[in-house]
């Protein structure tokens, strides 16, 4: 029997680059490829932990309609934790829940974004034209499965801000730490950390794979209609929170030791 | 007279990581930085074009708040140059520019959203974990000075959706050539082109540079007020639409070149 | 027990470089490290072979003093592959398995010269300033453990020629095609393969770890003497043939994919 | 009337890769083209020299037959730069200067060996496996232009060694540093630099530009003679000692920083 393409799965763009798909389970389109990414990000984690104190912390911000308008100065890594869908805030995470649950009981889906903060992230990482620390955080975070969107700092919302409003006002300091009354720049300016909190959001789409019958087309382009079978996650947020706190762990490290090379010499 | 930082532009960073910064003009953080770039894209512009009939465009959608809603089946470079503000609906740009007058009379800034579009793209183009094609393309346009944010496809608004609504099925076809009846993916799944139009949107902050004074602080860290004398563009996006299109078009050269190396030895 | 840094192998520098090294072995500084270079080489052959007829093919020319002069013309895989030595002369082959068993009967090592040629290779492999095809082989080589030297074409001999002498003539062909009355330029000019027969030489020293006793310090600087126990190779010339090969067939197929890239899009 | 391919200059291969090729001059294959890499150089040897005291020297060590033998611990700049052939021996420099003059009269060209030595080195520079420090010499100096052979430590001469006069003995040390009774090793031990003098050759051919008539072929293949005209260096080694000084500094100081990133984050 022949093979149906999955819509808005990578099935029929791997045939065409490759000539051949993965017969199950989506190769190394698979989200499962991140765990490698997971592992070494947990390395940079302790690197950067040891190094200057930084703490990476992702979580669930909106799921389909329904968003938490997290503090960034409270949250805690125990707070993301205490419920399976990765929000910190308990009310908004039982409807998340409860959202999902419905969703999945109808064979459908759902997507949303999620949003991540860097406490205490060096000064200086990031160069100042090709491989600015908002560009390759943005690559980084959009080799991730699923993902359709990023943002740093103030992002689309900003751009209906006006120029006195968006800007960053820095704040008189006497140890000569650059310290800003607001944080729209989302902790980097010119493509260079300035020490404010790093924060930036991803959206992630619903889940590609549903039980609804979807039509599609077999691989020689013939018409056929396609449901999943079997357990199939109908929102993949919850897991992908370790994988944006990791590839924003390595972005980090990398320009850290690309910092500690350029800068630190004598 | 000791120097001020200018709030959101990279002169502390800059400070802060190399101990120097330009006196003036913004150095390397400068825009006319990028005109090695749109130069570059003119050039592979043209490899494109006489490779594969791929067509670049992009034009402003959002100004503040004004925002356009363009036909991507009928847009056109001519219709997108008629306007001092890249806008192919004139009437929305005719109030984009009014906009953006009065802004800028009252010495502040505005920024918006870019939107881009590739015609007849090659097949196959992008690699499956690390280098997809909408990771590539996002750390590109994120490396443009002044932007906040990017969007492949349906980006953060394809997140409200659910699953069965945002799967683009895949229509009959007797060349094998893949189509979808609808394009969420934004011509990109699983991290390579599928031949239908790709597109994605960029968010531009407001200029930072505005003649209001704003509160800052100088190299030593006393508070200080600053206002931007002379002339000083209060809105970034018309100028930035071809540097959008350089950024695209050599990340689809650089993917074309990878394409032909690795799926076309025979 | 403290350690004790064997004489010329990469103990003392790990420590220095790591502050660790492998306890037993040599961990990565092992030539058992060659093995997925070896892997890789194979498939590369393979391609070499499908894409342009090309043959890869390296043998030991000289062990110590005892050098076998061979004829690119007529060496063959089954020649070289006869003898345990891998030399395809089979009377001089005899010599050097003699000489290698009488210095490792002395507890003693001995190194020696191996020669590569490329046969059919495609032309045009190679960038003209700093990835000329001759120094990516040269760094390939040299990565391979024990290289002390590295010969394109006519080499350190060749500089005891005139121009005169060392220019390689080019034949009169009707059909375009490269060819020159001799091969002093190893198949490579100005760092682009012509089409002629590539030829290199590596020097590999004698094996590092003896029987016989020597001075040396263990981690702390004392004096101590070390002797290996057990078995050691006392020549490694033999099994670094294939590495060879694989080096060699690695950076060629690099190669012809940057050429297949940068020079057949139309 | 119709180019003819200079013999073994980049002319034919330029234009079998390109499709064309300079019309004079050598284009991108003329040694001009190293201007940049001695412009860079030289900085480096700046960063080297005050990040570590380290010093970068070469010198012309044989012209054609003649052949000085320097002892590297007393051979200094002023010595070097005391003649314009660059050979610290002033003695055998003249009879060098003699020789290129007699060779050039003829109109013929002649080759040589550069030697070069680093003073001071940092220890630890280099990586394990492929970018060893010998492997990235290797390739450095494999694109200078009119290079043929590579040498680093005792080179091809080392084969001839048994490992018990190879192996480079660890001396006591009261400060830990390592120091070795001699050094076969020329500075580098499994691909990282040992705190020793780093010692390589590089082989130069005979310039390939002669007055002599030579046969040759024009690009469509016809047979031709050719003979120069103008002004043409006989050899083109004195003018390659600050090329070749220029990449192994470069070579350093990109390792310098690769050690700083990777140890001596704490």
């Amino acid at each position: 029997m022949e093979v149906a393409f999955r819509p808005s799965h990578a099935d029929a763009t791997y045939q065409a680059k490759y000539g051949i798909q993965a017969s199950s389970g989506g190769g190394r389109a698979s989200a499962r490829e991140t765990i490698g990414r997971v592992a070494a990000g947990a390395i940079a984690k302790q690197l950067l932990a040891k190094a200057h104190g930084t703490e990476v912390l992702a979580w669930v911000r909106r799921i389909h309609t329904i968003e938490a308008d997290i503090d960034p100065a409270s949250v805690s890594l125990e707070a993301i934790e205490r419920t399976i869908v990765r929000c910190p805030d308990p009310e908004v995470a039982e409807q998340m829940i409860a959202r999902i649950e419905a969703i999945g009981r109808e064979g459908d889906s759902c997507g949303g974004v999620i949003e991540c903060l860097v406490r205490r992230p060096p000064v200086g990482l990031g160069m100042p034209v090709f491989d600015k620390l908002e560009a390759d955080l943005a690559k980084a975070l959009m080799s991730l499965p699923a993902t359709k969107g990023f943002e740093i700092g103030s992002g689309f919302g900003g751009t209906l801000l006006m120029g006195s409003e968006h800007n960053d006002a820095f704040l008189p300091s006497e140890d000569g730490r650059l310290r800003t009354a607001t944080n729209n720049s989302g902790g980097i300016q010119g493509g260079i950390s300035n020490g404010e909190v790093i924060q930036l959001k991803v959206a992630f789409k619903p889940t590609a794979t549903i039980r609804k019958a979807q039509a599609t087309i077999t691989a020689s382009g013939a018409a056929t209609t396609l449901a999943a079978k079997g357990r199939h996650d109908p929102c993949v947020l919850p897991r992908a929170v370790p994988m944006v706190e990791a590839m924003v762990a390595l972005v980090l490290a990398d320009h850290l030791l690309r910092q500690q090379a350029q800068c630190s010499l004598w």
